[in-house]
């Protein structure tokens, strides 16, 4: 009997044991149970959690087929996971898509998701204005710790896009150019879109006059002259100062690639009027946001009232977007962001350059390494843009040439440039680098064969 | 011996049926754990819960003090928990602010909340366009659930807000205006942004020409002319037709305001260009969404040139929250939106022209019930503004009026009126609308009074 009790009392002790120590389990500290915010957190990992091996990506607002959502494959890439390459497919890149960055983000799942409530900013405005306070400290915060501008004694406007305050510019620069219009000129080769939005809005206070370089001794023009300066410059990468000055000349300075991925910073941008996006920063080309800073009171207010007449502001959705985005970036001071950047574009620009060096029928510019403040060291060169030239005779229009070598570049006449010229992007996904440079490797070697014939 | 087995046995069973009870708590099947969207979520939440006494709200975006998100207060209110109404402070029912649609999305939390992947739609495009092809099938859907446009044949253009549509129709209809400028017009009492835009751009091909009516005996005008309708009308919310027709006149019809909430829908309008907005149907102003139908493919084509140039398109971000809550709406074919919609403005304009009508100083339209073919039955007025008049002799500035009784509407003379006439808005937040109320009220009461004397 005793020993009966005695195993009674193991059997009961072990009992007791579990119970206390399921119990412990069952009252540890738990987080706060989420509830409304679950469902759409849910719905969000299960998209994230299709891999579309690697050549695409669901989306949230994707097409769903049968109830499951579809992937959205890369360029080149088919199937219903994406894992077939067309092997016929030309490598496109034509576009400034800076895709180059999604694997970073990929990386910052959790420091960059944002939950959006239904009932998130519905006003027209912010407290007071249609820019959100907290997001413009960030970007002069950003400013600072890159050292790219200085922010001191400028105002801030915020538009859909740089694209929208390229044209708000313009506008605000022209408004009593009187009596003939102001025009609107630029160092080619250039950015078309300075050309296309003056021609398409077709102003009696602006009108698109081409090349800077042609007024260059105009010592003093009769019409005020506005003046594009693209630093770096699309497309040939190059930093640039303006061409034109005196009384009469106003510069817009169009900063979309002064960031440290595309270009050693030497110094702050100083500049009356200065416009950057967050395309070219984050990648986030589809959320259509930018900033100018204006050292000119009279220019900001009528480029806010141009942008108000135009669509009200920015979108709050984008704004907040945009607010994450920049604040995730810069837990480090943008360290992970830019050293990654610069490493994959410089990386993409050493193959390809180097490849390109080995022939004698294409050309890439010559660009030399520059100390680079943020980084504080000398860097070497890492172009959004190859801006390549076909060198032989027969190959006038170069575009035809690379297309025809399965390779789809944008024409170098959309730049105002020579039709010997292409410029190809460099910022677009691995995938489509990858097939650039497999098109460009199979041109190059032969190119050797005939010429030996 | 047996005795103390006995009290063993129960002490040992009674613990293993504790051990039962636990484990199957703890292996009861969970949902699967949030992983990177968590902290997100959570934020969203800790935001949320912030009452801010009913007379504010707290952002994501909004300020921190001390790592605490603050309270934005409703305008007349103040206080760390916006608990302090400032009595002095006037009743402002100038914007259009459509805040009455809050309290609906405040009940819908869960099936319009959106998580968003930091790198969610990257890309400039989507996969073939600017444009959410999810988002379109919504539109679509919701066109055909309402019955209050006919979208077949048509083509689609989203636009940053319907603002940045109506100028993208006029430059789309004005292309090939020459040699004399197409003349922008409209029925007056209009909203004032076709004015100012056209002016805004000053372009060569458009003219703003003012009031339609002076047009409508021109019976062949030499000139293109662009006529605006906006049905109902902002301010005075009447339906309205076009005044001009003939070869040489092209309309834009604003549908704004063309939804159940501020109208009865006699049949479905079957225009050749019809914009609309998400700002008035689910009240997100500050999303900037807008969309056009259109019937000729190449005013189609010149509104999407104009929208790509002026922003590359719509905010991705503001795509895929239109999609969200387009789709949340429509979970009941937008039953319960709309009628909480309408019947909230229809007590508003109950309350405010009955007391109005008490008074002699002032009037409102006469509005008539008409037949809704979306509630199916006989719908009283709903209009979203209140076009208030001054009908004494010497109140001929009504805004300073109104102003010194506290009450800041937007004075007749913005929308080319008489400045007897003032806009009040009834589309704020319920604090807004009371206050409003206590401000008429004692306005009208005064009335008897001075008259008596």
């Amino acid at each position: 009997m005793a020993k009966l009790g005695w195993k009674y009392a193991l059997c009961l002790s072990s009992s007791i044991f579990f119970n206390i120590l399921f119990l412990s389990f069952l009252l540890r500290p738990q987080e706060p149970r989420l509830t409304w915010s679950r469902e759409a957190a849910r719905e969000a990992e299960a998209i994230a959690s299709l891999s579309c091996s690697g050549h695409g990506r669901a989306y949230l607002d994707g097409l769903v087929s049968q109830g499951k959502p579809v992937c959205l494959c890369h360029t080149c890439y088919e199937g219903p996971d994406c894992s077939d390459f067309s092997p016929g497919c030309p490598a496109d890149v034509d576009s400034g898509d800076p895709l180059f960055l999604e694997p970073y983000w990929m990386r910052h799942a959790a420091s960059s998701a944002i939950l959006v409530a239904g009932y998130h900013r519905m006003s027209y405005r912010y407290n007071d204005s249609t820019i959100s306070t907290e997001l413009q400290k960030q970007i002069l915060q950003l400013h600072a710790v890159v050292g790219n501008a200085n922010t001191t004694g400028r105002f801030m406007v915020f538009g859909t896009g740089s694209t929208q305050l390229l044209y708000a510019a313009v506008n605000a620069l022209s408004r009593d150019a009187s009596p003939s219009p102001a025009s609107v000129v630029t160092a080619f080769p250039f950015y078309s879109v300075y050309e296309t939005q003056t021609n398409l809005f077709n102003s009696l206070n602006s009108k698109w006059q081409g090349d800077s370089a042609q007024w260059k001794n105009v010592s003093n023009p009769s019409t005020n002259v506005i003046e594009f300066v693209t630093s770096p410059n699309n497309p040939d990468c190059k930093l640039r100062e303006p061409v034109l000055s005196g009384p009469n000349v106003k510069t817009v300075h169009d900063h979309a690639y002064y960031w440290p991925h595309y270009t050693a910073i030497p110094a702050p941008a100083n500049e009356d009027l200065m416009i950057f996006t967050i395309s070219k920063i984050t990648g986030h080309a589809g959320s259509r946001f930018g900033w100018a800073l204006i050292k000119d009171e009279r220019v900001y207010e009528r480029m806010i009232t141009y942008v108000t007449l135009n669509s009200i502001g920015v979108s709050h959705d984008t704004q907040l977007r945009a607010l994450k985005l920049l604040k995730a970036i810069q837990k480090d001071g943008g360290k992970e962001l830019f050293e990654f950047g610069y490493k994959t574009i410089r990386e993409r620009w050493e193959k390809l350059s180097k490849r390109v060096s080995a022939s004698k029928r294409f050309s890439v510019p010559k660009l030399a390494p520059r100390y680079c403040t943020y980084f504080q060291k000398i860097t070497g060169p890492s172009p959004a843009y190859a801006w390549l030239k076909c060198e032989n005779e027969e190959d006038k229009d170069c575009y035809a040439v690379l297309k025809a070598a399965g390779i789809i570049g944008r024409a170098g006449a959309v730049f105002g440039a020579d039709s010997r010229y292409v410029r190809l992007s460099l910022l677009k996904s691995q995938d489509d680098f990858d097939l650039l440079m497999q098109r460009i490797e199979s041109l190059v070697s032969e190119e050797d064969g005939p010429r030996s014939i």
